[in-house]
């Protein structure tokens, strides 16, 4: 494994970003976000999404040139149109604004129409967190996911990030998606020959099975909850949809390099002007505290919550340099090398 | 079965709420929620409950008399206090309220500290689609599910609804609690000796199970999803609680009688300024035609959203009389008799 320090990773990625077409302002967000989600850990959704993204700007998929523009505003309540523009950069504008309606009034939503992948959700929830907000968002995504009842991709796995900030930068961020395994996942307990560690999907004949091949085979990954992931994928999808005036999952290209449009939403609540100074604080600190205290059933695996590990192996990346893959790494500093522009 | 006419149910509970002391307007509300629950379908929350809630009518875990308190605001979010009151009273006067703050500002959210078990979530739901809003809503409950990674019981199971207004009254809303199974549904599994259509647990020796007197006995039910559902659990109780300022699950007596002082968070979304007229239904049409199409694995069994199971069972309980249990039916009755006020 080659590690890279994190200012290199992201002046190459703010490098290729220029090259690809993207303007100075937002080829620097975009490359801060892809570096910090490979920086984070999440290295699915970093780095190594970046070959896709750069297919889908070539494809035309992406427009680098487009800005967000805002179609309607009621309160504290607005919608916006992504102009297929890159979608981490959309959604980190369409979360601050958020930010800005709740900082003003409490609350605040965008509903964000016209997208592009936004790669991380959860740095959307860090981004809010860190600015002293409670968050809430969601894209949706292509169908990928069976409905309950049917073989049939119906729903998305529409990931869904809900973040809570605590005062000493700890925050509570989840991030997950509708399916209990994505296919990424999936794929890679396949390769290695190893069953999952509760069913994930049912198998050719309708049997739920833990093996990752056959529901490889089957296309028939298990939403969480079964019925439950199912019916939570599609109001997301709804709402999102509705609120945007946006593309449904049904409506979204299922070749995966051609799937732009997503339809998002973002809430933020502000805090600041309910509670009392250290109130909030110590009810998240009471409620860790409890959930630390639950005894393991593996001594070595002790409880954790949603986002525990990120600060931890930020520091660790920070300090030993940031995890590439050596063939992308290559190629990406081969797109910043100005013959190439 | 003992069917009786909606209005002898409402009229009955009506009785029975003013026979416990709520005063007159908190009497018909809340006998009137209860009656819509036992009418819709959703029978373990509506008179099925009434025992439970007259038990802690008596023992003081619910005080007849509160009325819910804004503790605080800013702009178009609230914090309000339930006082330990009627809990379908005080989520729904909370769900008016936030609809209010939503009409006003295009968003609303109220965080209610102090309640008490709000019966069917969906209700709540049903209340803000009735009147055009989107909503979302979720209550803590005590812990009864264990965390993922440990065998006690850590987290709630923590219901959320998310609600999805259509103009022909025929709305989207999900309820939904983070256990895969109530420990009620795993009684009824049990005691009929069926097997769960699905693994609902772990059994003693810590094995995926669809036996649900194993899991009765090991009380090691599975959150959905397994540790997502886990993490939501605790991410809900984090935002309901620290909005609200009130108790967190693990603060909240595991003795069900006694189990008072829930904290609850509402939110209401108007789209009436955002949108042309009819674009939203056009859409939300799009997404479950999309969704009815899916090929049924069974063909007696379509695809169903979720709710939309609910206008039918209405209807039909309407035109047939509300299914009612003989002995708590008889109990009711026996309250609303003058002779014991």
């Amino acid at each position: 494994m080659l590690r890279v320090p994190f200012t290199d990773l992201y002046a190459t990625l703010e490098r290729a970003m220029l090259h690809l077409g993207l303007e100075p302002q937002a080829a620097q967000l975009s490359a801060r976000l892809f570096a910090e989600t490979t920086r984070d850990g999440v290295y699915t959704h970093g780095l190594n999404r970046f070959p896709r993204f750069e297919a889908m700007v070539r494809n035309g998929s992406i427009n680098v040139h487009a800005k967000p523009s805002r179609t309607a505003a009621f309160g504290s309540m607005e919608r916006w149109n992504g102009n297929r523009g890159v979608g981490n950069v959309n959604a980190y504008l369409a979360m601050q604004r958020t930010i800005e309606l709740a900082r003003a009034n409490g609350i605040g939503a965008v509903a964000l129409a016209n997208s592009n992948h936004w790669m991380r959700g959860g740095a959307f929830g860090w981004q809010a967190a860190d600015q002293g907000m409670f968050a809430m968002c969601w894209s949706n995504t292509l169908a990928n996911l069976p409905t309950w009842g049917s073989a049939a991709p119906t729903v998305g796995n529409n990931p869904l990030v809900l973040a809570v900030p605590r005062e000493n930068g700890e925050h509570v961020v989840l991030d997950m998606a509708m399916s209990q395994f994505s296919y990424g996942a999936l794929s890679s307990y396949a390769k290695r020959g190893k069953p999952l560690p509760v069913p994930g999907g049912f198998d050719s004949t309708g049997h739920l099975t833990q093996d990752a091949a056959a529901i490889e085979a089957s296309q028939r990954a298990l939403p969480i909850g079964y019925w439950k992931g199912s019916s939570l994928s599609l109001v997301l999808d709804m709402i999102a949809t509705m609120l945007s005036g946006g593309l449904a999952t049904h409506q979204l290209p299922l070749e995966p390099t051609l799937e732009a449009g997503q339809s998002q939403m973002f809430l933020a609540i502000d805090p600041a002007n309910l509670s009392a100074a250290g109130e909030l604080n110590h009810i998240a600190d009471g409620i860790l505290e409890h959930l630390h205290q639950a005894p393991p059933l593996d001594p070595a695996d002790p409880i954790r919550y949603p986002g525990e590990q990120t600060l931890r192996i930020r520091e660790e990346n920070l300090s030993l340099g940031v995890p590439v893959d050596p063939e992308i790494w290559q190629h990406l500093q081969s797109l910043g090398d100005p013959i190439f522009r």
